[in-house]
């Protein structure tokens, strides 16, 4: 039991520990998690965050510094007794490259355990039951909302054992993603297409269909303002049964080129996943971004609308399977602003709305989060 | 010759009269005017605005009051001999129902006129030339891009001599009207449908098409939140060769309906601005939307975006004969925001887009506003 004024300690805690989270990489399978020690006086005496698959988790991350910083070479033994740890994701129970860490936690001496959302990996959840059963206190749903929303994709592909999708389009006011000859370029401004880069930096991969590597031969590299490679380069994958032509810029991107005859979206979603991919950026072209609209695969939208008319056949998206008006596919707008002259739209599936498909068609059911202990 | 600080006082001043004339009524062929008279203290000393056709003009209705209120019985003479009018518009040159105001302002013995924006009107024109020529020191330019924004509609619909054209439609966020089979009641919420009803009641005429009236059989009135009609009721004007149907709801608009054929818009649009009218709302459907803005006849558009997707072929703007990206209608962007769970968007044709067209075809070239005499 916690008391309102600890509740609101912990929660102010928790924000402290979500900002440590973000300075982990965003990409790749592991989460961005955030700890910090305190003690009894509620002073930080330790922070942590994890860098990256393969490196300390944020738990062992600050438990090794309050052993560096406070307690000398007393490295073995309680070296945590009567602290309680902050952490934004529940304690892993699981023996990966790194060990669990709830046991890791547990043989610090730590008394109580804070932390924001539960941790639903299969193999790795279940660490505040190892917790409660070595005597260490549990508190649960600290800051939720906070860290379900900063850790959003991350939990919606463990929850869904899929990648995270974002479908992004530019198109003109009236919808349109090219004129009628097929050019587009560039319907959208220069902090539009910037902001595009941006986006292709924090995905795992980015996806195209085979129409538009054949129409606009395009790099799909992530770039800086003046034009370098960022540091960062997703993967790309093409989508389609035709061939991605001997000269494509596609061919020489930093990165592994893949593909998928696209027959099987669900499919390809899985292998992607087997591979640790967690997030993919779909950029288009309107073919490929209405089958995951319509497959009920797009969980974010990105629309960067242009201040143009275009009129015309071609539109940003083409069919979703919608007959009737009540079969709309309902949005909640997450994002409304101006983006350079463009306007930048993002978007999610309505809770409860049918677009909420998982990938076998039943409505996803967000896990309730926690409330306390 | 003003110094600085009369600059200064006088936009304020100017600001002030700006907001005396939105008092008026927006609707009917007369612009929406204010007047302040300041005595050379800079006090305010007498306050008018125009309240529609056939009432005094905002000049002679603040010298009504400064007779009345400052000099009982003393009305004929040199009542305001020392004050500076400061009114929102060219004071017009123009016997019309009421007399000229530049001559109202010469009689009354005012000192100096200082206005916003030049009335561009044919006949109403040249009010300035008359009263320098009386002696009188005026001053143009004060104020003039808050009052040409002000006054917006109302001179370009005297610049272009014909109505100003509102083009809206409410689309899903790629850019639908309609799903598959017709059904669109209602894409956009309650908010959105009610700021619909406000346009429509600042606008003289509601303009639609066959297509809207035959599938839809809308009434067209404004309405206000209750569904009870508003005071002020559009004209409503039907454009298209097929009959509309006896039983159809617009025989019982409260204003008189009118029909073109439509195949001339600059026609009809002569014709409706002869009669008086100087907004109209087109609220659609599709074919129509798109005609105007073909035509170069959209002076500006609202554009309601539900977050929807529909995909399928009812899109809100048909053919706009743009073939290639370099023919895109470029806009600029006036107002963004959200109006309940729709998206607002208030565009106008980019200056010096070849969509700033006037009806013969050639660039509108914006009078450059005056700065000061
Ligand atoms: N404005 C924007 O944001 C934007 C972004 C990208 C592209 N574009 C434009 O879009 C145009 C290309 O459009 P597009 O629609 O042809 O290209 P696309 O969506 O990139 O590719 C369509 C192709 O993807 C393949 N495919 C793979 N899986 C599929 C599935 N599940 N369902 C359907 N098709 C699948 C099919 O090719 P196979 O026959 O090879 O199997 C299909 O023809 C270009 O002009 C480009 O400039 C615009
Ligand atoms: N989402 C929205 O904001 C919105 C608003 C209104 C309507 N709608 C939907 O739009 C659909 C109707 O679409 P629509 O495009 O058929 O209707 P429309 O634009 O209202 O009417 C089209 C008709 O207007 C006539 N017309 C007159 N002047 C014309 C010109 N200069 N160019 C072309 N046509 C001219 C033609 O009819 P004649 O053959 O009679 O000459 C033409 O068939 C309905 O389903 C309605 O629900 C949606």
């Amino acid at each position: 039991m916690s008391t309102p004024e600890q509740q609101t300690q912990h929660e102010k805690l928790m924000l402290h520990a979500l900002s440590l989270a973000s300075r982990g990489p965003i990409t790749g399978g592991n989460p961005q998690v955030g700890c910090v020690l305190v003690d009894a006086a509620g002073e930080i005496v330790a922070e942590g965050w994890h860098r990256g698959a393969g490196t300390p988790h944020a738990e062992v991350d600050a438990l090794t510094k309050l052993t560096a910083s406070k307690l000398g070479g007393a490295a073995t033994g309680q070296s945590a007794a009567g602290l309680t740890a902050i952490v934004t994701l529940e304690p892993c129970n699981h023996q990966g490259r790194t060990g669990p860490c709830s046991e890791a936690l547990i043989a610090a001496g730590v008394t109580r355990v804070v932390y924001a959302v539960s941790d639903p990996g299969k193999r790795s959840g279940g660490g505040s039951e190892r917790l409660r059963d070595a005597g260490v206190e549990v508190i649960g749903g600290i800051a939720a909302a906070e860290a379900e929303e900063f850790l959003h994709s991350w939990l919606s592909a463990t929850r869904l054992q899929r990648p995270h999708v974002t479908v992004k389009w530019a198109s003109s006011l009236d919808g349109r993603s090219a004129a009628a000859d097929g050019t587009s370029q560039w319907i959208t401004g220069t902090a539009a297409r910037q902001h595009v880069h941006e986006q292709r930096a924090r995905a795992d991969a980015i996806v195209v269909g085979t129409g538009t590597v054949l129409a606009d031969d395009p790099s799909l590299t992530a770039r800086g303002d003046g034009g370098e490679l960022l540091e960062r380069q997703p993967q790309p994958v093409v989508l389609g049964r035709r061939e991605i032509p001997v000269g494509a810029q596609l061919r020489h991107h930093p990165a592994q080129l893949r593909q998928f005859d696209g027959s099987d979206l669900n499919a390809a979603l899985a292998e992607l996943f087997e591979a640790g991919i967690r997030r993919i950026f779909v950029e288009g072209g309107p073919t490929i971004a209405s089958a995951f609209i319509t497959a009920g695969l797009a969980d974010e939208l990105l629309i960067y609308l242009a201040p143009k008319l275009l009129g015309g056949p071609k539109v940003a998206l083409s069919e979703l399977g919608v007959s009737t008006i009540a079969e709309a596919k309902d949005l909640s707008i997450t994002e409304l602003r101006p983006l350079g002259n463009d306007v930048l739209i993002v978007a999610r599936p309505a809770t409860g709305a049918p677009f909420a498909q998982s990938a076998t068609g039943t409505v996803v059911a967000t896990p309730a989060t926690e409330t306390g202990a």
